[in-house]
């Protein structure tokens, strides 16, 4: 077991953590100090506070990341239409990075020699949290509990708690059966019936948006305002990166927007299946194509195309920090410097449905797309040699006997 | 101008290629033949015969290729999980190369030296016919008479066609003001108000489903079954690939499913703005993303995703009959022989949603993903080594001064 | 420490291997089943027979595998065209996998739980070895005494051979200084002297070539004869595959061909020297680029030479028996049904030169290419037209205001 | 025939470019302006200027652009490892937007409205040219006479150059029977012999280095120093770029160094044949990768391989001026910040042969990677959970029945 001074514990005042903190006081006999984030998760952070102090932590760190967490990271990944295997949003995933970020700087002001979370041995949370460790302060040591002790079933948590007199919150509602994960960006459902691929998810885990069944059965249209790929305003007001996303949680959320059921292959080897709601983010991911289809040029789109998978892995599997993710960022926002302009939606029980795209960077040029007669803009003429050559390796193939026929 | 004997001409039937009938006969004084494919386009193609008749044709071919088309090339590039540019599922694409395949087998079979089409000098069909061609049959002449002719307006058509006595079928209902293509696959609109990006389409242009607002109030469900990749039965009843896709469209369309507002980048050079239905495909492309995601590898899904813009491009542009997409393929087709199994949808109003998915080669294993205690299936402590050495590079490197921070 | 009944043991029969094997039956307490393999490292594998009855082992493995590793390891390999980090041939790398292969063969046929070999944690060849038995076996038992034991130094590992009752051969010369490993395609050198970056290597170190210096003053010329991919000729004498590339070794050695020293990036993290002479693969490299250059298709090259990286990355890293470079490995291989016939090359004092490439297959098309008077072979005007639509895109920017001047 | 007013012509002053301009004078009725670059082609510029003058030209441009070309064009380049088709370093294909770009720039200097070069309709020169000056100057018309006029043959050139007065200059030494092209970068040979893929290129053809053959008997010992992946001393003797590339060009050739006889696929879609001599290049490839192989993060320099092959082809095609090749030019700028250091070589009869490598900037770490115990800076335990979690995902597959065996 590491010698250890003092350890930053990402904090959220819930039972785990807290549990954490008792044992990591007990354990490695150190100083604790916690670090709470909203990050738009939709719950209070500063419960959190008394429950530290509660337990002796003295010093408590309790910030509002929201603007940094979309401004820096979400709005940056958005840029590159990142999805993962094909449907993935990456809501937990983009979060993470910037949680190892303030664990780090916190150690940093704090003079702590390790950093300390809840995430399990399973999962990819772990391993986005250390990689960003690591890569931030090479010599920082990392303690996972969930990897360590051996309270590993949640009857054995609980006498844990009740003996050392760590006070459980028995709320009137059932605790949920899913393991859940919220900001800004998504909620998402892990376990229970889940963990079986056949069985449907049910109606009532859902707590972000309503049923395309329950939404409205009127449209809503909405402009999305464009500046160097990112959204600044929202029906031409001017809003913050995080009061974007929050008011497009809201939209979506209201019109049954970005559900998603998937089985994904985590990092460590492992399929598991999840559930997310993305109401904000599905919308910005379709306005996003929508306005660079007419202010990206083809080759620089298809080049994004090809690279996101790569980009949306190193994201998924906590490489936020490492050169070649920032190597790989380097080009995508310098790919955006013209993605301006504005986009119109229509929203309508689950459909995010594009109804319109302008901009004064449009490379879209009516007089050569015609169908009428262009008045000499594009020679179609030119179209026979364009084909020749470029079926010319293919003739000459075809000549010595290689036809597919 | 190329000296002709014989010409293959692609023909519908219709106004335009009566007169690029005609005009062939008159401008190179050669013998044309007809070929008359059907492609699920949801028109007859036997009134093409007397019309070519009329027109003094002997060799006169009409043939039904609706299962050669999904079987041969649907499918295999729904294999691939294929999307072009992020939102463009290929429908007019995908057709071309067998109407070049046709067209050179029928050259072949009655001694023709040349082929024609009735695409214009601007669009991307051009180039997929002629690219297919010229790799199938390296000498063959190609005849594409909108970039030869000057009756580049509608108005100096129809004084062609009346004219030379070309029967101008007058309908009751007004011409469609978008130029169209149809097949099992998808019915395309471009042109008329569409050449505005910032126009919202017009409701009354789709052809093929109800929107979202008219579709039924009641859920589908749905269960596809797949072998090697392929839909081969729907709710247990199977059915051929022809058979698979038309009645995929039916239920997608029924329910408002598959509409798409779209500005893409054409390989001649240009953005071009276009409006799809693809019921059926929309469909596949959701529930093989969900056979997938049970059976097949990690690493040969992401190569897959990878290696997709690519192979969309390929198709996009014409390169079917090119040796690199044959050699793509049969990479693609090689991962498929594990996607067994059934996905169960729920359609509802334009919302495709998978409800479970299960399959005897299922790769998910619940022993290991629980989130409750597995019995020593996976080992937590693995976590630690597993990170720890993916992490060395970064440490290393944040200890000799780059660390991002 | 596992419950073993048996291991097969990856033995050489020298002293490490041999701690290893007395090792095991003391602190496991299990029969050891020894595997001794000819992979043309040049060493006597019979002497390790007597050696393992010494030590009372029952069921000894002592096989001629040159010819399937030539065979179906390093040429499927070179079909690519297979570089790491744009130096490294991979020798020791695509002897690992045939390796596993046996082990996991021989524990199967002998009825073996568990496997083991004497790679050290450091380096990549404990996860070649690993990644593969798995992949094979997936409930093996992989005992790796190096990551186990506390005989880290050599000194300790004398101690305990002596202790044992080991023979510690005493040979006349002295022991090298670098680590060393060898097969028919290579020979590497790491430690010692290399430890430093900025040491030369010592002309005493090479064991397989001379120096250039010290190759003939007269060039030797030779030719290669392929078949789908594959040299199956020198200079007109068809061979099998370990015989050519023994041959080739004895050629490209005497002409001092082959020497290479390069830090390289290890998959386990860290950055390592390595010095390697590998005189046959260092001319079959050249010659196929040869070959291919005039008998593969300009896409199908390219798109070889963008996965080439990936590929040697999964051999380089142990991916040998993944399900994705098995899937790569079907794409490469059916890239290879033209890739016959003859390449000339001139060997001279570490040069690999090409002289000449010939093949019934060849889609060099002198009619076309040359600068005389083709004869109409290629129309020159369609360039004007294939130029100006490549240019479209860039055009229609430019006029936007995007010009990069 | 496009009506221009003024065009510049790219002019060398021999021959051809001679007649071409009095052909555009005749032809076009139009001014011409000439330019004449100095990108190293070891030829005299400024005889060009009274030729010029004699035919009636007004604006003459003689332009020293050597530095420009090696400090914004071969260095970028190179900073990538650019090599095209495995063996290509692009010395042609580089210089090529140098010439577009100073084309342009005159052109807008001079009001004129169209450029003119000497390229043939049958290679790629004509598309880097012309690619080049419509992504600079979208309207600018472009003649390119060789494929316009009848003058296809050599004989019929040089009728038109004693009918028009063009002095025709005859050495003594007999005209080369090979299409040249030099600049700093390279000399490249195509043509004459060269049109049989199986004969060998002669000895004399060579006229940049010595054979290796001919070579010193002796090594020559070479230190070159790296700021920023680009070499700015030789030996420790800081240099211009060009001067950098004139002595490696220098020490080189005279060591037999840089000599490449290879099939290339062109962009019209043919396959050529072509000698290169490339004496500095050859050496900045090696070292250049011996920098980065101790300077540069592995998932950065695996990136870079990866994209290579991609930002090769965009500069052999002509791409320089697209913001596609902008766009991974500013990825690769980035990668190089920690490229800094110095590599040792040896040049032999040939051979350029790495001998060491040093950086401030180093990530080699020899505490790590020693084979001698390390005193617990890594430790071996951590890769068996590195293993196992890799492994995983093929351990679930075999253990359902998916074992490669």
């Amino acid at each position: 077991m590491a010698d250890v001074k003092k350890v930053v514990l990402a904090y959220s005042g819930g039972l785990d953590t807290s549990v954490i903190l008792k044992w990591l006081q007990d354990t490695y006999n150190c100083e604790v100090v916690t670090f709470t984030a909203d990050l738009g998760q939709g719950e209070e952070v500063e419960p959190a506070r008394a429950k530290a102090q509660a337990m002796g932590v003295k010093e408590i760190y309790i910030d509002d990341l929201r603007e940094e967490f979309v401004r820096d990271f979400v709005f940056p990944m958005f840029r590159a239409n990142t999805v993962y295997e094909g449907e993935y949003l990456l809501g937990t995933s983009i979060a993470r990075p910037l949680i190892a970020k303030r664990l780090i700087e916190i150690a940093n002001e704090t003079g702590a020699d390790a950093i300390s979370h809840g995430a399990t041995g399973k999962g990819n949370d772990q391993v986005r949290f250390e990689l960003g460790a690591y890569a931030l302060k090479p010599g920082v040591k990392v303690i996972a509990p969930w990897r360590e002790w051996d309270l590993l079933s949640r009857e054995k948590l609980m006498d844990y708690a009740e003996k050392h007199g760590i006070p459980i919150e028995r709320h009137g509602k059932k605790k949920s059966p899913y393991s859940m994960d919220a900001n800004l960006l998504h909620i998402s459902y892990e376990g229970g019936v889940l963990e079986d691929t056949w069985t449907e998810h049910e109606e009532d885990m859902w707590r972000w948006s309503v049923s395309p069944e329950n939404a409205p059965d009127q449209a809503t249209y909405l402009e999305l305002t464009y500046r160097n790929g990112d959204i600044v305003a929202i029906d031409g007001v001017e809003m913050t990166p995080a009061t974007v996303l929050a008011e497009l949680n809201r939209i979506g959320g209201a019109n049954g927007i970005g559900r998603l059921d998937i089985v994904e292959n985590r990092y460590v080897g492992m399929k598991s299946r999840g559930c997310y709601e993305t109401p904000g983010g599905t919308i910005m991911l379709k306005a996003h194509r929508a306005i660079e289809s007419i202010t990206l040029d083809r080759e620089v789109a298809h080049l994004k195309d090809e690279l996101m998978p790569k980009y949306a892995s190193l994201i998924y599997t906590g490489y936020w920090w490492s050169p070649e993710r920032l190597m790989l960022q380097q080009m995508i926002d310098a790919s955006q410097v013209n993605v301006n302009g504005v986009v119109r939606l229509k929203l309508y029980k689950g459909n995010v449905i594009v109804t319109g795209r302008k901009s004064d960077d449009s490379l879209f040029d009516a007089n050569i797309a015609t169908f009428e007669e262009d008045g000499g803009a594009y020679n179609q003429a030119d179209a026979a040699g364009f084909i020749k050559l470029n079926a010319l390796r293919m003739r000459i193939a075809a000549s010595k006997g290689r036809s597919p026929l």
